[in-house]
């Protein structure tokens, strides 16, 4: 087999940037495609990476105070109709069962695209005093909506994710908890992923389908678009109105609820392909990394060289890494490609001519740059190793971030810069312009910043008085 | 509020022993009814059970080599119609989606009840050298089976679960596999549940549909019924040649592979409860019991109460144990009952007359005896208490299983037991011995016994020669 060959499967990114997405799915054995159109295989590699941001979401989910549960799968077609803009929102793509192999149903019954109405009902019967409160529930689950285009990982008909669903006494309280669980997101980012999330306010017209305020995390492509890696909604009391969700007082008094909900999904992974890999394939973050260290024996069957790399893995193993051994009887070039293609971190070569001098070789993927390390030496500089990879790799990603955020103070000017891919922030008059930015130029608003500062005081689409500045981008 | 009121709305064990379980359920918090028959809400108290049992578990695939994934949700219905058996035994059951919120589907599609054909397919794809096996996969998921009569935990029309599949060179090496993941859940129940399940193999009658063979493990409930708890199947070549999954030996040789399945589900939540439960509640093993120790200060505003009650607290905690403490203004007693019922292993009242002989009174829920410890000694001695109970809770749920384990050697004798409750052993002819003791008992086979001895060398049933001593149990 050509040494080179899986690489040369994979499609150049800066030539075709989709297919090279596409291509590193296949062939990094992310994912595979099942028989049904939108619904994909998250194959061990892929859902590794899930299993990561499901371990540290989980920790801190439970650290602030929430607890797991898991609501049916199903969703009666007339409570889903129970709150007016959701079901709006979310009735076209609705999957529905309507019949079992015996016989027809008498209601048809919708696959949760998501899971409000199914929480509302249960925090009905179990919410009477304002003892009951907060309750701060999180569920893991998949969802169903019936796409019509589907991307690997970025839209499916069936994606996994966590919802977070939380009822509280005052609108105070339930505006913290939407803004914590988005600083938790930026957590995941920052922390996990080495990604530096731009985070703010939804539009009206970009908001979640019942949601008072919906926030978001951004992440920038290295194409320059954009993709919504989550959200969080404050919804104020308009499910509880909907779903008569009240509590005694205090005072004995009868008050509405205030709710939140909150979620991440698989859409993840597709952000970190699409941050830091590169033409020779996946670049994957160190710490959510399923494997973060490959050992490639040179010459492996000498003695020396077999010694050294048992013992290597072995103290690696033991410092809690998760480090492989690939003694394969392929050759260590084809090797290199391989583990480069799937974005492991670290490589260490062991070959003979460099045990004589005690070294072994370590290579890391972010810059594919060689270091010689005394044998004695590689377990013990792991940490510092995997830190600053992890450091440099959040900070290229800001760079990239910092360098494609553009003002706009004309229209003729946005128009340009939103070409040139990024962010294009322009304060604007409000929804008029934000449909016409979408219609001459496909991007639409990402977040309303929490700092606010007017570029113009005149909207430069409508010529009305500027209210906000918004972030404009394309997006996936 | 009634001291006891949440225990008096309990239905004796004894008088009414599914009304108890229904009872318990609901009252401990564990599950809730949703608004579609079948389909249930498990709350924060009873998905924790799982959330412990999924730990467990996940971590001794993955020590043994086996890899998460995550497959569709959904069949089209023609790939499900592959192999005979398999349609055939679950067909009649399937929930179907047809349609959207806009437009019909052109093909039918099943919510997965298993999965063995999405893995089939999937392996189909990936397998091509006997270098690509062994291929072990799981799947933490939810399953969809259109149950007529359904209870929660026992049987419904969704339940969570895992789906372990596996594909391998050699029958030799499938079957093993087969028996290895038996003896993890086997490890399950002793390690953590508590539970003594009796294995073995199913007859003909009782397998899975598609399997040459279905082991089982079978846990006895406190009412002498058994419930099947688990089960693992040894497929052979039955699916590997209905989806073509075939490898190329080390002579080049194209082979049909040999395919294993296994799973548990939340099911087992109700072995716990049917297990363990008694008059007072539920009785948690305590490592797998969400809250493992409730510290119930007595007269908390005490300066001296409150800060033992914290100085406690933190020890345990600091010590990994799973500990709460209830400092609200309900009554102790109240407190007591609340606890019982929901089956929390330790209590721990800390009152200021103990105080002042520098002791705290631990109560053990599976005995509910009281023991005095000198504060200090408490933290330290937890571990032993923790695992004499979990010791004596096993060592009680395996005398029941004795106690309850008859031979029978003539028909009359078998009817006479099996009324009493629990397994009662027979040596039978085969099928048609199976369907008169079902038709005339309701009595079902549970196990075939790893271990043969033939009670009577002729049938008691048919006056046919007997071939193998089978233990029947009536079941849920």
């Amino acid at each position: 087999m050509n040494q080179n060959k899986l690489v040369e499967n994979v499609t150049s990114r800066d030539e075709d940037f989709a297919q090279w997405y596409t291509d590193l799915c296949l062939k990094a054995e992310l994912m595979d495609y099942s028989d049904v159109k939108g619904f994909i295989i998250y194959r061990p590699y892929g859902y590794a990476i899930w299993e990561g941001i499901q371990k540290y979401l989980d920790q801190k989910f439970k650290e602030t105070g929430h607890e797991n549960v898991y609501m049916p799968l199903v969703i009666p077609e007339s409570l889903f109709q129970k709150e007016k803009d959701h079901v709006e929102g979310f009735a076209p793509e609705t999957a529905m069962i309507t019949t079992t192999g015996v016989e027809e149903l008498s209601e048809r019954l919708i696959i949760r695209p998501t899971s409000e109405t199914l929480f509302c009902t249960h925090y009905q019967k179990i919410i009477n005093s304002y003892r009951d409160l907060p309750k701060k529930y999180n569920q893991w689950c998949s969802v169903v909506r019936w796409e019509k285009t589907t991307r690997p990982f970025l839209r499916g008909k069936e994606f996994l994710w966590q919802e977070g669903h939380t009822v509280h006494q005052t609108e105070e309280e339930a505006r913290k908890e939407t803004l914590d669980m988005l600083d938790i997101y930026t957590d995941l980012g920052k922390e996990l992923l080495a990604i530096p999330f731009v985070t703010g306010r939804k539009t009206e017209k970009e908001k979640f389908a019942g949601a008072v305020e919906t926030y978001s995390i951004e992440a920038l492509m290295h194409d320059g678009q954009a993709l919504q890696s989550g959200t969080t909604h404050y919804f104020g009391q308009e499910f509880s109105k909907a779903f008569d969700i009240k509590f005694q007082d205090e005072r004995n008094k009868f008050q509405f609820a205030y709710q939140t909900s909150w979620g991440v999904s698989t859409r993840l992974i597709g952000a970190v392909i699409m941050v830091h890999g590169d033409n020779e394939g996946l670049v994957l973050p160190p710490y959510i990394a399923p494997t973060q260290i490959i050992i490639i024996p040179i010459q492996g069957k000498k003695e020396s060289v077999k010694q050294a790399t048992e013992t290597l893995y072995t103290s690696l193993k033991d410092l809690g890494y998760r480090v492989k051994i690939d003694d394969s009887n392929k050759s260590p070039g084809w090797k290199f490609s391989e583990y480069e293609m799937k974005g492991v971190p670290i490589r260490i070569e062991i070959g003979p001519r460099d045990l004589e001098r005690n070294e072994v070789v370590v290579v890391t993927r972010h810059n594919r740059e060689k270091t010689a390390y005394q044998v004695e030496d590689v377990a013990s500089n792991m940490k510092d190793i995997l830190k600053d990879m992890h450091e440099k790799m959040y900070q290229n990603a800001l760079d990239h971030v910092n360098k494609n955020t553009y003002e706009a103070s004309t229209y003729d000017e946005f128009k340009e810069l939103i070409k040139k891919g990024g962010y294009v922030a322009m304060s604007i008059s409000g929804e008029e312009a934000e449909l016409q930015i979408k219609a001459d130029t496909t991007a639409t608003a990402r977040v309303i910043p929490f700092e606010q500062k007017l570029i113009t005081k005149i909207c430069p689409v409508t010529g009305e008085k500027a209210i906000q500045t918004v972030w404009f981008a394309r997006a996936y």
